[in-house]
């Protein structure tokens, strides 16, 4: 896990370096909007969607230069999907990443704008990535689009997720939510990768196998951790599903169920890598890590 | 000025359509998201950023089928504009385009992602317009992406727009918020269409010169409307500036200095299109319509 543990950090501050040359500056007029945007990108966030675009590029042989920016586009649409989605009128959360949310700190309004081009910025950064012929840009911006939009994406989770509050769903209705609100773009972060990579469409196939697995493993051990760990611990506030009525795979099927749905879903990711004759350390560590994560 | 309603009329109902294939349809599921994009974009809205990618595009030899996505897209990234801009902690307004806002009709939550999800999909249409080169798309995309975005976009606009409420603003602070939230976009409809036209440089400067005079034009006599016309007749509340205690040109140097204003800046905007050896008729009829608008 000493590798593992290197690469997230080298990815990390390689990631916030690129986020950190994309955007204007924090100081620059119209400074509330700039700011909030700084607030609540380099909030200390896991990096993890930056992280599988880069391993899986690697894997598949891209150099950094060719990834870093879109996995830093891909942090951007994570992170305005996370200033919209805390709103009052959606999850309305006052807490994120250990600090206060960006319309707390910020206000509503300015908090919708920060969002709103934080989405702007992450397509403009794909379209100026000179690193990459246009071709490819094009196909990762429809592709990344496809990922954070509708229908069977980011938003349309997002939407199925706020209409299934408060009423009950089956297991499989949960999982369809999650696979839109928080897989989709898991998927498009490896994919990406892949496609920089050049992986071959059968290697593309197995590549999105093991990142649909290692995406719902990120949200059942998410529901874990809400059910489980206390709020500093975690960064955002606990048991907050529960409080606003939201199923969960541990109020559907119990806590235990919950850990052996997990540990199929680890075992799913990693037996889709077996397919890629590639050395997929890095994948597998990853899928480790999400599977014993404590935050 | 009987071509230029024909035109008009052609250009609304084909940007119609390519919309209509762009869009997921209004039952697919999520239904309530879908149901609001549709509510939204297909309302009676004017059409005059797509009217302007085509009739400039036309104006450089481009042939439709080579404007028309990018013409849906940036009426998509305007109507996303006009969604969140609507919301209770931005304008609050009840009214748009002669019926209730978008989340008047379908709550705040679902509006803040129907406008999210329109700016992806705006991008994401043009990246996969195949009519276009992939060159052409990527340019085209960061050229909007500046357009909508900030420093000097929309929504760095709109950000200094709300900070400017309530407080004595100079005209030309005023003409700068004006300029970015919506003169960009205008200029960035213009200056798209040219660009597919594959207009030269020089051709380029002059479009744009003209589409900053007519995006400045429109915003006066839209200052000018809303204290001269009724609500019923504008299709959104009247008065709303006065009551917001916003600046306005009228309410900074009086409805007399704003009409002159006004003339002004339609006789910059032709002037600017005497540098362009083609045939700008229906560039200058639209500066006629713009200056001459009622709604």
């Amino acid at each position: 896990m000493l590798d593992l543990r290197e690469f997230l950090t080298f990815t990390r501050s390689a990631v916030d370096e690129a986020l950190d040359r994309i955007l204007p500056s924090a100081n620059l007029s119209p400074t509330k909007l700039h700011e909030a945007i700084h607030w609540s990108l380099f909030a200390g966030g896991k990096r993890i969607r930056p992280a599988l675009v880069i391993a899986t590029g690697r894997t598949f042989g891209a150099v950094d230069e060719k990834l870093l920016r879109t996995a830093a586009a891909i942090e951007l649409i994570h992170t305005y999907s996370l200033v919209h989605d805390d709103l009052p009128s959606m999850d309305d959360d006052d807490l994120r990443r250990g600090r206060e949310t960006c319309h707390k700190k910020f206000g509503e309004a300015t908090a919708i704008l920060a969002g709103d081009v934080m989405q702007t910025l992450a397509f403009k950064t794909i379209a100026d990535d000179d690193s990459l012929d246009s071709d490819l840009r094009a196909r990762l911006i429809s592709l990344i689009a496809d990922a954070a939009g509708t229908p069977n994406g980011m938003v349309s989770g997002q939407q199925l997720d706020l209409s299934a509050e408060g009423r009950a769903i089956s297991i499989d209705e949960l999982e369809n939510i999650h696979c839109q609100k928080t897989g989709a773009l898991i998927v498009a972060s490896a994919t990406s990768g892949a496609i920089i990579g050049e992986a071959t469409d059968d290697e593309l196939a197995s590549v999105e196998e093991f990142a649909r697995a290692l995406g719902l493993l990120f949200q059942v051990t998410d529901d874990l951790l809400d059910v489980t760990q206390p709020t500093d611990a975690l960064g955002k506030t606990a048991g907050k599903d529960r409080a606003a009525e939201k199923a969960t795979y541990p109020s559907l099927c119990g806590i235990e169920q919950t850990k052996r749905l997990a540990d199929e879903l680890a075992r799913t990711a990693n037996y889709s890598l077996a397919g890629i004759d590639r050395d997929t350390t890095v994948l597998r560590g990853l899928v480790d890590m999400v599977a014993t994560r404590t935050r």
